[in-house]
């Protein structure tokens, strides 16, 4: 699909992507709903206002959507909206668009909604309910047990029967380059002295956790399980996700009842929802089939390749002066459960979903060197320090001043990628503590 | 304090209480803030539109809080305003009020705002945005730690240093009265067994726990904590919290992260928030002092009675027809940590808290039998059945049509009491499903 506007052929934000978010600018400072097109936001508030929709006229009992500070009234109409929607936009910006008046000959228009994306301020593309996130990158478990139980015992004996997970923090959920301060807390800096007297400072083992993250779109009643084959009608669209962790404080505090101030300080999204119907073509088997006779019949899908093919990066950068190093390259098929499977075993309780509750899928790895989700699993539990690009510089794990960019993209052929943009986050100093 | 109003000596609703909630009628299907005061709610809606608050000129600014449909705004006031209205609302009923043309001697306005509590519907009083739950009651954490792994190693080695806590699901928070669906989920029938094989089954060990809660009223922003001497400004007030539990559920799923799915499915709490001012005359000293030294200073408070004396007991009812049967009494004051230490911990790190968040104690357990907050303490670990009060009937764990009901009162002089109401839930069967 070749679109009428100039889009950069390695651009993310391609014809066969649209992805939604939030936008403000320096002129309009009240956050709209947008999509992302090469290197241009529309804002479909405007787009909406000057009769943009006027040939999609189902939409219309709906416009209202657009004129709202948060996506949950466009994410709540149900994928078959979305659906159209996203068909409408793109025969809108196609070069053979069959409503030419709209906007590929509306000048006027164009300059009022086109907005280069560098002007852009990006916000949450949902108001978010509540934030769960699975463990459903068996190799980064796996990673992650070696190093505290040995590969005999690395997976516990539940991991290959439900998608482990649990209940994260929603409020500090934020979007791509708001900086992270340093968490502090407890820190038992002597573990194996006797007592056990924990320090109270700053973490010293700040790490990063490379994610996918699904919002919800429609929510279900409480008491009232989704079944599997309907999950993925439930889900909106998919963001890069960016699971900061505090290592230190984790290992002291998460026993028995699992993370908590050791995550809850920040989590990481990229603005722009990629739907799901834009990674359709994608799909992949993950690290075992979905359909595998091993799973309760709740878990087991219909389709074998419930997962989707996404390439997956993270750089850090030490400075601004120098170049970003790239630490890790892996790809979404490293799940063991699909986003459908999370959300299916998520309700099978009873538990209600709503509109803008976010699943991530913990961290995905790979197997081979450099293809981990997490600086712990990099270094080998901290023992084995990166080099960076300036071939001086080491790191374990992040001090204050580096910045971490991840990226995520579908695709491989020029001009039709289905790209998530860049996660990004740099380390600001602790809190100052008086006491 | 007497009132002109005749309030029952022994209701929780006394004029020394005036807790807030949400309700709606019959008549009137808009959730509007009351407050409960002796066997009948007072709209608030009603009595403000009537300029029922006329005599508190401070307050004009905010009216508009009074015709929400959920807390949030009121509790976003902070606690001086909080205090001001409560401080009049008692003014306003008490015998010799200054005000008496407001509501004593205004028999249209008592009969059109003043409603029996028997014809009113409850509804969650604030919208809540994250939900903690707490583990800060040490009998209960010592009793549970003695099941799973023997008196000796009982406790983690970081129960007495933290208040160790974990994210909860807030969207299945409920109110009192809602029924409870049984969850299913995967279950270990026999744990010994190898390969571990877990079954699709409906929860055979369907548990209580019996909480308090605290309110946020004003957050924090990310990355700014809320030091320990200005904990208590950022809490409204407390509920009454069953945090239902599936025990079998829970033991299958909840290494490494912690429960999930056993938690996720209902948490029912009591309508009507008391205030922290009402109970300030309540306060006492926790299992340890909240000035202790062997605190980190981040959570030594000024005070060592940072807790509140509040008698808790659960009773249960396996029919209609049968008297229920008390199974447990116990005090708040069972508790490690403060909501003020919670509160600090829970933001220490950086992590924001907003209007409406739900922090849980944590189960609050005696040492003496039958002052145990769960069925599981109770039954040491489901071995011993408890008789009811038919002296025939016996229970382990909860069965469908039980009827669980949790009360807690402050206060020991009759017409004086700050209680919290009834917190009630019955048992409905478990989803049928078929694949």
């Amino acid at each position: 699909m070749a679109s009428w506007l100039s889009i950069p052929v390695d651009s993310h934000f391609s014809l066969a992507n649209i992805p939604f978010g939030i936008i403000s600018t320096s002129k309009s400072s009240v956050p709209v709903p947008a999509i992302a097109i090469g290197n241009y936001a529309l804002d479909l508030s405007t787009f909406t206002k000057a009769q943009g929709f006027s040939s999609l006229p189902s939409f219309h009992p709906h416009l209202d959507v657009f004129h709202q500070s948060t996506l949950n009234g466009f994410a709540a109409l149900g994928r078959p909206v979305h659906r159209q929607v996203r068909e409408y936009l793109q025969a809108v910006f196609k070069n053979d668009t069959p409503f030419p008046s709209v906007l590929k000959e509306n000048a006027a228009l164009q300059r009022e909604a086109l907005i280069p994306l560098s002007e852009v301020t990006n916000h949450l593309p949902l108001q978010i309910g509540d934030y769960t996130d699975f463990y459903a990158g068996r190799n980064h478990a796996f990673n992650l047990g070696c190093l505290f139980r040995g590969p005999e015992n690395a997976l516990q004996p539940n991991y290959n029967s439900l998608p482990v997970g649990y209940h994260g923090r929603a409020s500090s959920v934020v979007v791509s380059g708001t900086p992270i301060v340093r968490p502090t807390g407890q820190i038992l800096t002597n573990p194996t002295a006797t007592p056990k007297i924990p320090v109270f400072m700053p973490c010293k083992r700040l790490d990063i956790e490379l994610e996918l993250a699904a919002f919800v779109s429609t929510g279900n009643k409480l008491g009232q399980p989704v079944p599997i084959d309907k999950a993925e009608d439930h889900i909106f669209g998919l963001v890069l996700m960016n699971d900061w962790s505090a290592r230190d404080i984790q290992a002291w505090e998460y026993v028995p009842l699992g993370p908590f101030n050791a995550k809850n300080f920040a989590t990481t999204i990229t603005p722009w929802v990629v739907l799901i119907d834009a990674l359709e073509p994608f799909r992949a088997q993950g690290l075992e089939p979905g359909n595998r006779d091993s799973l309760l019949p709740y878990l087991r899908e219909k389709r074998p390749d419930n997962v989707f093919d996404i390439k997956l990066e993270f750089e850090l950068r030490h400075s601004k002066e120098d170049a970003p190093t790239r630490i890790s390259t892996t790809n979404a098929t490293n799940l063991l459960y699909s986003f459908s499977q999370m959300l299916a075993h998520h309700t099978i309780t009873g538990c209600n979903l709503r509109t803008g509750d976010l699943l991530g899928s913990g961290t995905i790895s790979g197997k081979e060197p450099k293809t981990q989700g997490s600086l712990l699993e990099h270094t080998n539990g901290g023992k084995e320090p990166i080099t960076l690009s300036d071939g001086t510089t080491k790191r374990i794990f992040l001090e204050d001043g580096d910045e971490v960019i991840l990226r995520a993209v579908a695709g491989d052929v020029d001009g039709a990628y289905v790209g998530f943009g860049e996660c990004i986050g740099s380390i600001a100093p602790a809190v100052n503590f008086t006491f």
